[in-house]
C-alpha cells in the first residue's frame, strides 16, 4: 500500500535483519495497520541470504540466485499484508555493523516519520544478526531525532518501540508486556507466510503460537472484553515507557 | 462521587495501606478517572495512625485521636479528588495480612467490579505495609475472579492493575513503563495535597515530582504530541501484558 | 506403579497445587520416569476445587462433588501416566500456607526418599497458590534434610528440583535450562489430558505447546543428535547447581 | 593428545582470552574430557603479553621474550592436561574484536566440530579481552552452523557453551548452573597450574577455590552420592538449555 | 563488651537465625567494631539445634542438651571477638515469623540504638531460616523507627543494613558490593571459630574464604592501598544506598 | 585550579560525552573535590554540538560556531566549579568508539593518575553516545592499569568508577547506591548551571532535583545525621565494590 490516499498519520516502520522475519514475527501487527489505512514500511537489512536459507544452499543455488529468491518471496509476503519493502542489501552472517548503514536508516525515519518501529530483541544467542539489526534502528532513531544530524528532513519525534517475538521468546529475555489482537487480520498473515514455501513447517507452527498468544490475551483482558475462542494474538515488549492520558 | 449516575462502566479501584498513600501517588489517575465520568474507589486499609503520622504522636495526641484525624484529612482529600473512600481500620506498622482481610477486599472487588486497579510497589525497604497491601490486594483479585470463591456478586474479569510511584522509586524496583499525562487535573492533585496539612514539605515536593514526571513524558511521546511545556505527569508501572487492538 | 517391584532408586516427587495441574505441565516427565520402572508419585495439595473447576460450578455442581470428580478425574491421569498420588485436601483458592501442611510434605520426603523433585514455579501473577505451594514443597525439602526435625525416617539427601511450566512462561519469569524430550511418551501424556474432559480446549493447546517446546529442543541439540521432526518437549528450570562429572 | 586414535566422537573446544586463562578456570574439565578420550583443543586468542604478564614487564622482557614464554608456558599447561593449544596471537589489553578474527574461529569450529565449547563470561567489569574473547566465540559458533557461511568443512551442529568462571563471579554476573566434579582430575590440574611460574600464588588460590567448589557439590548433590570429604569442583554458567531424555 | 565505658557512639546489631551463623560470616565486622571500641551485640534467633547441629544429633543428645551446648559455644565465640550475645530461642527448622519475635527485635533495636545493622540475605535457597531471620529484622527496624510504635525507647534512625555472606553467595543473589579488610582481627575470628569444635572442618574452609575475599580486596582497591599479601576480607551487600559527603 | 599546590593526592577524573554533561549530573561531586583542595578534571569527549544542541541550529549557527559556543559555556561552567576541562572533540550523534580515542583517555588515566572517576551510565536507550562514553571510560582504565600497556606514566591503581545520574534513571537501570550530600556547594552547582543559557529550563529542574535526591539522602542517613531540611544531594552508582575498614 503506499499509504498516499490515507487521511491518518499512521505510519508504521519495520526494521528486520532477513528478508522473512517480518512475516512470522510482526507479520499481524503490519496488516493490522495496513488495514487502518496507515502507511507501513518494511526495511529488510539483508536478504538472509547465508544464515536463513540453508534448503536453497542445499539444492545447489548460487548466492545470487538465493538472494533473488528471498527478495521475490519477501516482496510478495509484504504485499500480502498490505505494507512496501526496501531491502539494503547489507550482507548476513554476519551482518555488520556500520557508521554507513545506519545513516541509510536515518534517511529512511526522516523520509517515513514513523509513528511506531518494530525491531528484533536486543539479546539473542541464536542469531546475532538479530541485536545488530536492533541496536542500528534504535540508534538511527535517536540520531534521526537531533536537528544537528546531516540529513535531509525533519527531526523525527519519538515514535515508540517495540521488539517482536524471537523463535526462543526465553532465551531472548522477551517478557511480554503488550499482547496485540490480530484475530481479524489472521488470514492475511497467514497468506504471508505461504508467501514463503521454504519453510512451510512453520506455517503451523506460527499458526499455533498465534493460538497460545491468543489464549494468553484472553486471559489478560478477562471475560468482559468478549474475545472469541478463536483469538489470535502477537506478543511484543515495548522500550520505552507509554505516554498516556487515561491508564487501561 | 457514587457513580450511579454514570453511563460508562469505568471503575477504579486504589488499594492503599495508609490513608494518605493515594493522594501522593495517584492523585492525579483517581482525578483524571472522575473527571471521564468514572467511579473512583479508595480503600485504605489502615489510617497510617502509627506509622505516618509522628507529628500528631509528638503533639500528644491519643492512638484514637489520630485516626479520626487521619480520617477526616483523608476522607477531604479524595472528595477533593473526586473519590469514594473506604476504611478498612485493619492497623499499620505493621499491617498484618490475614486471610479476613483479604477476604473484605475480594467483597470489595465483586461490589466494585474494577476495571482498573492501583496499588502499591511489591518491593519497598522502606515500609513493609506497602507490599502487603500490594500482595493482598493481588491475591483478592484472582479469589475475585473465581466463580467457586464464596463471596457475593458476579466473579471479576480481569482488571489491569498498576503500581503507583513509591517515594524511592529506584530502591523499589519501580521502572515506569507508563506515564500518565495529569496536566488537566493537577489542580485537583494539588488541593487534595493541601487536604493534608500535616505533610505541607510533600506538597512542593510532590508537584516537582509531577513536573519531572512530566518532562520525561514529553521526552517519551516526541514533539509531535503537541505537549505544553507545562506538562505534569504520574508514573506508573503495570503488572500484567497490555492488551490491545492498536500498537501507540 | 508401586515401585515396590523395581530394583532402581529412582523416586520421583510431584507437588501440585491442584488436582490437574501435574497434567499439563509434567505428564510427559512423570510418564518418562515411570517408563524406566521408577517410583512416581504425585501429591495434589488441593482438588482446585474453587479455582479451577469453574464448568462445574456453573453447571451447578457441590463443592463435595467437585472435588469427588476432580479426584477420580487426577486419579485416572495419574494412573495413565503409571504413577501414585496422594491427596491432601488442604483448599484451594487460597491454598493457605501452614507449619502443619509442611509436616505432611516432610513425612512425604522421609517416606519417598525423592531423587528428583518436581514443583510449580515460585512466582505466577495468575495463581498464588503455585508459589504457595512451590514454597511450602521447598521448605519441607530442606527441613526433610535436618536430621534434627521431628519426623520418622532418615533424612533426606539432596534431590534436584525442578519448576514445570505454567501457563504464561514469561510473566511468571520462566526461562526453561532444561528441555525433556518426551517424544516415546507423549502418547501417554495425551491419554492422561484426556482424563479430563472438563479442560477438553487444553488437549490441544499442550499438545502444541509440546510441539514447540519440540522444535526448541532440536534447535538447541543441533541436527547430529538425530532427533525426528515430529519430536515433543517439555520446559523446566532447575532450582540447584546441577552436579555431574561430565560437561554435555 | 591428537584424539585420532579416539573411538568418541567428543570433542572439547576451550577459547581462551590469553595463555593462561584456560589452566585456571577449566583446567579440571579440561583434563576429564581428556581423560575419557576426548579430543581437546584450547585456542589462546593471545598470549595475555600485555595485560597479565606484570612480572615479565618488570623484569625487563621485551615484547617478543614475553610472548614465547607465555606460549611456551601454557603449552606445557596444555599438555599437561592432555589438551592441544592453538595460538592465535591477536593481541590483548585491548583484544581487539575483527571479523578476520571470527572468521579464523569459524574454521577451526568446521575443523574441529566441538561437541563441547567453554569460553569467558560475557560480562567482566575487571578485563574487557575476555567478554570480547567470548562475544567472538559465540558469534563464530553461530556462524559455523550455516551451510551458506563461506567457509570450508561441514555446518557445525548445535554444541552446549559453558562459560567458566571468572576471578571475581559475583561482579561478573556469574551463577554456577553445573558443578563438575574434578576430584580424579586435580592433581593434573595442579601439575598445570605449576607450569604457570609466575603466578605461583595463583596456585594455592585456585587450589582453595576448588576445594571450596567442592564442598558445594556435596552440598547440591546430597549424602546420597556417596562423595568423598575431599571432593574439588569446578564451576560453569550454561548458556543454552540443557537437552536431555531425564531429568536428574 | 558492654560499651557502657565507651566514648563513642558505635553500636553493632547482628541479628542471626542461629547460633553460629555470626562467626562464620561476620566475625571480623564484629571484631573491628569491639576493637574501635563500639558496642557490638549478637542476637540469635535460635541455638540451631535441628537444623545446623547434625553431629550432635548423631552421637545422640537430646534437644535441651543440644541448645546448652551451642548457647555455650556461641556465647564463647562472641566473647573471642567482644560482642555480647542474646538468645531468643524461637526455634528452628523452620525459624516460624510471628509478630510476637518482631516485636521482641523493636524492643532491641530501642534498646541498643544501632548505627550498623547486620543480618542474613533474603533469599537462601538451601535455608529457609536466614530469610526468616531477615525480613524479621527488616521489619523489626522500620517499625522501630516509628513514633508511633508501641515500645520504650526513642525511635531508631536509619541505620545501614548490611548482609553478611551466605555458604553459597552466587545461589542467593549475594553479589558484594562492600569488602572489608578484617586482617588486622583475622586471628580473633579465627579463634572465634575455634570455639564451635563440631564443625572444625568449617575453619579451614571460611580462613581460605577470608583469603580470597582479601584478594579481591586488593584488586578493587589498587596497589595504592599498599595493603599486604596477606590481606583478609569479608564481603557484604549494602541493602539502603550509602549516604556520604565524599565519594571514595 | 590545577592541584599543582596541593597537597593532597585526590584526584578526580569525570569523563563526559558533550560539553554540558557534568554540569547537571556530577556538579556538586566536582565543586566538592575542588573545595576539599582536590585536582578535578572534566574530559568532554566531544562538544554536544549536533546532539545537544537544538537551539543553537534552530538559530542558524554553523557547526563550528556551536562548538564553540558549547566549549566556551563548558569551559565557564567547569571553571565555576573549580575544575580544568579538556575537549577531545571526537563528535557526536553518533559518538563512535575507536581505539584511537581510547588512547587518548589511557594517556590521561597515567598523566592525572585519578583516585575516583565519574561517568555515564552503561544504559541509556535516550543517547548513544553517554554509553558509549562510558564503554571508553572503563576500557581505558583497565588498560591503564596494565604495565605492559605502551603509554607514559606508571600503571594506574584502581580507582573506584562512579556512574552519575542519567535523565530518566529508571529507564537507565540506575538504581543509586550512593547518595552525595552537596548542600555546602549547592551555590556554585547553580552558578555552573547558569553558566549554560540555551538550557535555562533545565537550572530549576535539576534544583528541584537536587532537593529531591537530598531528601532521600536524609530518609537513608537518619535524624542522628542532623541533616539539615535543605539538604541537597546527588545520586550515583557505585561500579566496583567499595573497599573498606569500616562498615558504616
Amino acid at each position: 500500500m503506499s499509504g498516499s490516499e490515507s487521511t491518518t498519520t499512521g505510519s508504521l516502520l519495520v526494521v528486520s535483519a532477513h528478508a522473512g522475519d517480518f512475516v512470522w514475527r510482526a507479520g499481524g501487527a503490519i496488516a493490522l495497520a495496513a488495514s487502518r489505512g496507515e502507511r507501513a514500511t518494511v526495511v529488510c537489512l539483508s536478504y538472509g541470504e547465508r544464515g536463513e536459507s540453508a534448503r536453497a544452499w542445499r539444492e545447489g543455488h548460487s548466492l545470487e540466485e538465493i538472494k533473488a529468491i528471498r527478495r521475490e518471496e519477501a516482496g510478495n509476503a509484504a504485499a500480502a499484508l498490505g505494507a512496501e519493502v526496501r531491502f539494503l542489501d547489507a550482507g548476513d552472517y554476519p551482518l555488520v555493523e556500520s557508521q554507513e548503514l545506519v545513516d541509510q536508516l536515518v534517511r529512511l525515519y526522516r523520509e517515513l516519520s514513523p509513528t511506531v518501529v518494530l525491531t528484533h530483541t536486543l539479546t539473542d544467542p541464536y542469531n546475532g544478526d538479530h541485536p545488530a539489526a536492533a541496536r542500528m534502528a534504535l540508534q538511527a532513531r535517536v540520531l534521526a531525532q537531533a536537528i544537528g544530524y546531516d540529513a535531509p528532513g525533519d527531526p523525527l519525534g519519538a515514535p515508540p518501540v517495540f521488539f517482536f517475538e524471537p523463535h526462543q521468546p526465553e532465551q531472548c529475555d522477551f517478557r511480554p508486556d503488550v499482547l496485540l489482537d490480530i484475530t481479524e487480520v489472521f488470514d492475511r498473515k497467514r497468506k504471508a507466510m505461504e508467501c514463503l514455501p521454504a519453510q512451510q513447517h512453520m506455517w503451523d507452527y506460527y499458526t499455533d503460537l498465534a493460538k497460545r498468544r491468543g489464549v494468553q490475551l484472553k486471559r489478560n483482558a478477562g471475560p468482559n472484553l468478549g474475545l472469541a475462542h478463536s483469538t489470535m494474538g502477537e506478543a511484543f515488549v515495548r522500550l520505552y515507557p507509554q505516554v498516556t492520558g487515561e491508564l487501561s
